[in-house]
């Protein structure tokens, strides 16, 4: 089973990037399964019902989201009947979509968690007490189970890593927007990255307008942000092969695709 | 002018790394100049003068520090004297020793800054407006400035890389112990990476003995962090070529050593 | 039901002021029932064994608990057999101590239950559900419920205040160490303060030596913090009358003893 | 010299209150000039030139700001031409406004600084550092100094008040909208409490609808907060009376009007 991810879209560099690329990455690492997170597609803040079907329409097997995951206001009436959407598990019982969903791959059940992390972020349910109760339930049904850890603090990341090795095929950070080069495969077979990185402008900060940013840390004055109109883009993504018996990672590929790194071919 | 960055030196096991991969580099990446952040070389968090002597010993020309500057107390006898070592440079007036050093590397001067960042982290004075005035004062001396930018928040990261782009050569970024794969040569010529990533034990989290990590998040209760006893072991390093009249960085290599990355040969 | 809250004791000089202050007040309010907050009754930090029975020795009937329970380790010895002792409930499950716990008072059992809050805390379980877990639980048994709920944002603390307005009896913030003048009845009968304030030494900053910390505050560099040798002491507290019926709050009495202020008489 | 502080308005309730107040309040303490908190005057966010002068109007003579000072675009007009305004001084060289204005009452000349906190809000210039200078600056004319310390901690806001003791007049507290009960006069003649609280819905929190805030609290979710309609309104102020030679003060009076607190006759 080959699980291609890619990290936070970015508005619509981000979106183009991902229409672009997306064919031959799945050429390229023979993907069963394409998860993409789009906390940030919508203009940089959250998802519309039209981008969440655009995102499918070009490629996307299955959606993550974040923190951003509200913004859009209309994620209300479209969540609870998306089926290839999750949001963070950790927010409270009540809350609308879920975050545990099961998709089919090469006939075979996929579990797809999203989590959200707590460290230099706002109070939420635990994510270390959640991921139990998650991976039992994914587990009566499936050994091949996916999770995207949307948090900030590197600590915190990978100490989900860890406590998930041999619970999980695999654990990708994604939300700081920029990629890590931790990828690995841990002690017992669970594929790991501290952030994925995201997919949107190239010459920018996390994917937005960079001068507007420079300028709220020189003056700490409120500044709106505004995504470029830019065709430099970047691409971050990951590929792993998970075997479908065991639900192990047997290998681990970053993926990195701007001006300066093509780092696939 | 090549430089040679190492990042945080994570304990014993980091310092035994830096020893045993420092000479093979500097031939590897003809290394005019070895810079080495410590501040977490004094069993993880601080610097003593043995431990600052040790690191020049083994090939360092020169020291960075960042916010655990100051957990081993002796730091505050030493650190005037010690003219290969910097501490962040905004810290407010009459804090021990200094932000900003000159030394001299192929006959020339090299400047060499630390400063850090404030989002997620203490309050400290701005490093926007530090910089500036650094920036003037190494001009005057030299083109070739490199600077260790200590600091959590990615936004804030690469908005000081873009702030100094064409103004210094090299932005490095530390503290988070993860390296980033962002690294690149500005618009305007200064390299930059988001972060080098931490020396030290390979199957830890973030240098420490992760089972002591995962159960403070999943207590919270308070704990205590030791370092492992290990020769599994990552280096994460840089290696900027800066050329010697303009100051603008010309080529970037990433360095990561691990038993599941070998990133130089 | 007379109930007295004594707001967290801090070192010496709090445990003499309670020492001195407590007999007078029993009498004065008629006290049934004394609580008292140790977090920081050993030496600014934690709880030993020996002083929290010196606390029951010194009049107290009850103690509560924050984010410095685990300050000495000790605790971890004792808690578990302590009976008159609560901890904030909503660490996870398998914390050491308890966060509800019934006393006898004029021959009615009373729930006291201890709560922290979250918003410029660690994370924690989020205090909203688990109160509602442990009201349920406690109003099984009696009507007459006083939480403690220890927090730093006065946003989170009114909130909590109004959540359990009419469901409890009363709601005593604590934590920042500052009494806040806004003890009140709230529209369904709950008794409510942001926060009671400490006891300790009164020329001090939250209890400590202020000359260190505001070193702290101008350097940025780590300190220790003592505490003042003194016999000049603020006392902070609060006196509830609580129908034993219904369990509302009938009337509250702020208590602020100093050399500027003798708040009762 | 007799100065009335009234703590942060907020909202139409908020300015229903100081409109009704003000005259009786200025009567009873023979006050010689009044200042208002006007950071959430509009609408809970900001001040609009319009309510700007509709303070004045009411009986205001001077204004301070805090973190919301921005929150009303419009504030980028006006605030260079309006006299009666500060905003926190220690916003970076360049900001619109200023930190430190001079007023006449009596006949002399009253300094008036605002200065905002660092610790649990956003990095800003040191306000240790910025206030020596304002201090500095302020005495080249006068001795008496009012001090509005809009800050979120209370140990921070403790250490500048004994910071500034005996260098200027009084230190209050803004920015938590809770009165503390802790007004006194420190050792060395400044009037100091840690804060004075807000003006506006007493049914609230923080002066907003309450039911928006507890829903946020429980399920983490994006929230509009609005502003009560309402009669029932709280007024939170102080009066001190300074001695206009010396610039110590010599008497402090906490001031807190709503229907559980009538603290004024
Ligand atoms: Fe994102
Ligand atoms: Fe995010
Ligand atoms: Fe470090
Ligand atoms: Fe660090
Ligand atoms: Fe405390
Ligand atoms: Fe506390
Ligand atoms: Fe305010
Ligand atoms: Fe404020």
């Amino acid at each position: 089973m080959n699980i291609l991810f890619i990290g936070d879209i970015v508005g619509k560099p981000g979106r183009n990037a991902f229409k672009e690329h997306l064919p031959k990455l799945k050429k390229q690492y023979h993907t069963d399964l394409a998860i993409v997170n789009g906390e940030n597609a919508a203009h940089g803040k959250g998802l519309t019902k039209k981008i969440y079907h655009e995102l499918l329409e070009n490629g996307a097997d299955f959606v993550t989201l974040g923190n951003h995951a509200w913004d859009k206001k209309e994620i209300f009436d479209f969540i609870d009947d998306a089926k290839q959407l999750v949001r963070p598990a950790n927010y409270p019982e009540g809350t609308p979509g879920v975050g545990l969903q099961f998709v089919k791959a090469k006939q075979k059940d996929v579990a797809i968690i999203n989590l959200m992390g707590r460290t230099f972020m706002n109070p939420l349910d635990d994510p270390f007490q959640v991921i139990d109760t998650l991976v039992n339930e994914a587990k009566k049904k499936t050994n091949i189970i996916f999770v995207d850890f949307h948090g900030e603090a590197t600590s915190e990341k990978q100490a989900m890593g860890w406590y998930l090795d041999g619970k999980v095929s695999t654990v990708v950070g994604t939300h700081t927007h920029i990629q890590t080069a931790d990828e690995r495969i841990l002690t017992n077979g669970t594929g790991y990255i501290t952030d994925v990185g995201m997919t949107g402008a190239y010459d920018s900060i996390l994917g937005m307008e960079k001068e507007s940013i420079i300028r709220k840390f020189k003056t700490g004055l409120p500044a709106k942000f505004e995504i470029p109109e830019t065709n430099r883009t970047v691409l971050s993504g990951l590929s792993v092969s998970i075997d479908d018996k065991t639900g192990k990672t047997n290998s681990i590929k970053r993926i990195l695709i701007n001006a300066d790194h093509i780092n696939f071919d």
